[in-house]
């Protein structure tokens, strides 16, 4: 499968349609998933273009693992958070539904079962105060 | 929390307790989940102990997801999967029950929902057969 320019997170890296980012540098973007099913869910992908992790640059994968952990880190801190679960889908019946890597960050908290993808989207007000929490730590 | 050198992944990587190897390289060691959640169920770690990927160097994450994608690939291949899902664990919040750094590598397949990881112990002639279907594809 070529990869889609016009996928939705190729157009949030080329600033054609918001997304409440919590961190950005060369290689790689952060932001939340709006569709949360934990506080704080994120994502990040790499800038590089590449559907999933089968068709990846190696060197993607590196520098998009770098920032992961500084993300998981970032939610641990930010949210008080117990541990995390990182989900990566590719293809469609790997759970892909868009279809640039990215890596799904879910902070977890004790006894709180994950929630699911299906939900409503969240509220902007929410979304803008999990962004905060994020940066805050990020910014340190 | 201090590294375990007594948990189950260290003692595999001592030999020290038997494991169905798919992959070895200098930095990485892939085998099978002796409770697979779909045909193929592989586990990938790094060498270096570590006890997930809050704490692990930045450089093992690295070769970690080198080897993360090379298994992908050969899944695809060897069980003529449809997609891949990763899952990675941190934190007993965050589904981790072995406290060494480790990626999920789950094939699957069109219209086949993901198995529960708490069946029973997958039979060994069925765990043979999936490392050499691994392996013929890796040792091309």
């Amino acid at each position: 499968m070529a990869y889609d320019q016009e996928n939705i997170f190729a157009k949030i890296l080329r600033g054609e349609i918001p997304a409440h980012k919590i961190y950005e540098d060369e290689h790689t973007y952060a932001f939340l998933d709006v569709f949360p099913q934990t506080k704080g869910h994120a994502l990040v992908i790499p800038k590089t273009p590449s559907e999933n992790i089968l068709t990846a640059e190696p060197e993607t994968l590196g520098v998009l693992m770098i920032t992961v952990q500084k993300i998981c880190r970032a939610a641990m801190e930010a949210f008080q958070a117990d541990g995390i679960t990182l989900q990566q889908f590719n293809q469609p019946a790997g759970g892909q539904t868009v279809f640039h890597t990215h890596v799904h960050i879910l902070p977890r908290f004790n006894d709180v079962p994950l929630g699911s993808h299906n939900g409503n989207m969240e509220v902007n007000e929410i979304l803008i105060e999990m962004a905060e929490a994020y940066k805050a730590v990020l910014s340190k």
